[in-house]
């Protein structure tokens, strides 16, 4: 079913977690700091977020070594209501912060039927969906919003990428059937196909980008030249500001002009920003009967009919999951080019390597 | 600066408000709720949402004229928590059930920082940004998700329209700049601009709508044997399917193949769900700060560098806000054809004309 890169081998999730934990511990990070930080990595990798996993470590690690993130941060909260919090990340590691934070918001939903908590000082987190996803549990829906850490989104009509592919995803419990999980960017590509395209010394299609004359752009060597292009135009546009402004400018974190400031330097704090929310479902509509529903309309859209040539309709999420049984029966595959820069990153923090 | 119609005249908003009181109390709607949807249908026209203000009267007025809305209804809350209620709308009009819902969103959103308010068995309430700034005043962001009232679009590689053009609009305030407005549907064009194409006899862009070949339909005439595409291609469905979910299906209202079930008949309640949500910016940060940081952002944007030939970057709402500015000085366009509309209707109600 899948088809893999020459070179590729698995590795259990179990290794790659406990690899994880290695190195960031050779960094400085606590144990069980480190310990939630791997295991959240490892789900991302489980999951199929093949950019947003451990592809991510030695970018981590690198900054913690910078000193442009804090190894024992004090995470807490710096001003609450009844069904809203702000929390602090003290700059410590993103997935800290935000896992902290969607467990608040799971208390206050709990408590008022919502909960929506905003991050600042806060650090890259990893796919969204992993946060989102955090309320299913507890029979929640869940709602993730973020900064992006780098801009390569202009305004529509504009020639500076003052925005960033800031994600969105929300995620709704079903019965018997895989949860919707929606995670997407405001653009029609996220950068890291584009750089992937430039690696295989590939073109890309027309639509990915364009150039500073709002030309098509193809040749994918040339994207730090051009820009993304949002999804629906000025509506992938208006959407990468809005998140900007409840995950950024809401939580006193950085956006706009100020997130390419501070990412300029691996040292310097870069005030992420991350908002989330918890939803309970029981406040609105019978558990089970709501559960039910979902998974009607899950069959109803699986079953309808399709386009000539189309295999298979998807439900959001439902990828991901098939990818998440069949990594956790046969474990994440690693590239030969990613096992490589790990190796290497093993060697200079002087720990065992992931195989 | 507006081009408008051969035919087209312009009336004030209160008259036009004044008409559309006049035929809805015709109609059987109590003075005081006539007077209440009267004021956010003409707010509609006057924002420059000409689909969605009194254009839709005549439909609303065979659709109560048919029993198909309830003229006295008992809007009320029939589930609560500190931070969420569920509201029935008794099949009133869409417009009082909205703003019942925005106030005790508002009301919510003081008391815990946030208010998320569902409604059921409401009916179409015009645009959907009308409700989302709602909080505006209170210095709060608002939120308002859709269930739209007919279905043109088909899950991504499906067959079958099972989604709607179900409309996104969130509202965040600026300060001395207009605020921040997005209200979109997650469709590349409106199922009205596609009708436009086809009274006007212009074909439709290549990316509007696809065949039931799945090859592109520029035929606007045809429109009714085709499907319309989503942004950002199986973005655009997750996006429609996600609002859908909590606009409807959290709300215990119609969605999927139950709208087009319902809309089948006149005299059927419609059963539209719609949520809407009220964050207050002051649990979060302070008022000032975010006012002024919002406007800094706004500027930015405003003043950066343009794509060649492209005359100024607007932000999302500001064409609305402009439009609200002629529309209070100089009236309301009324073209030729929709005042004959509007002339047939006050003849068939036996009230006064609106010019």
């Amino acid at each position: 079913m899948v088809t893999e890169e020459t070179g590729t081998r698995r590795v259990s999730a179990e290794k790659l977690a406990g690899f994880i934990v290695r190195a960031f511990a050779a960094a400085g990070l606590p144990q069980r700091d480190a310990a939630i930080v791997a295991d959240l990595m490892t789900e991302a990798d489980l999951r199929g977020s093949d950019t947003h996993g451990v592809f991510r470590l030695p970018q981590y690690v690198r900054r913690i070594r910078a000193g442009g993130i804090n190894t024992s941060p004090d995470i807490r909260i710096i001003e609450e209501r009844a069904s809203t919090a702000m929390v602090d990340g003290d700059n410590g590691m993103g997935h800290l912060a935000m896992k902290f934070a969607a467990e608040a918001a799971i208390d206050k939903a709990r408590n008022t039927g919502i909960g929506w908590v905003g991050a600042r000082m806060s650090n890259h987190a990893g796919p969204a969906a992993l946060y989102a996803m955090m309320p299913l549990r507890h029979d929640m829906i869940g709602f993730y919003f973020a900064v992006s850490s780098l801009n390569h989104l202009p305004p529509w009509g504009g020639a500076e990428p003052l925005l960033g592919t800031n994600p969105i995803a929300i995620a709704i419990p079903a019965g018997e059937e895989p949860p919707i999980v929606m995670d997407m960017a405001p653009t029609v590509a996220a950068f890291g196909k584009v750089r992937l395209q430039a690696a295989r010394g590939e073109p890309m299609p027309v639509g990915w980008m364009i150039d500073r004359d709002g030309k098509p752009m193809t040749d994918a060597t040339r994207a730090d030249e051009g820009f993304l292009l949002p999804i629906g135009d000025y509506k992938g546009y208006a959407l990468a500001l809005i998140i900007g402004l409840l995950a950024g400018t809401l939580n006193r974190a950085a956006f706009g002009r100020a997130v390419n400031e501070v990412m300029k330097s691996q040292s310097i704090a870069s005030n992420t920003g991350q908002s989330i929310a918890a939803l309970s479902i029981e406040a609105f509509a019978p558990l089970e009967e709501f559960k039910r529903n979902v998974d009607d309309i899950i069959r109803t859209i699986r079953s309808s009919q399709r386009l000539p040539n189309v295999e298979r309709i998807w439900l959001p999420g439902e990828q991901s999951h098939h990818k998440l049984q069949d990594r956790l029966a046969s474990g994440i595959p690693l590239t030969a080019t990613l096992r490589r820069t790990l190796g290497e990153l093993a060697k200079e923090l002087g720990i065992d390597p992931v195989i």
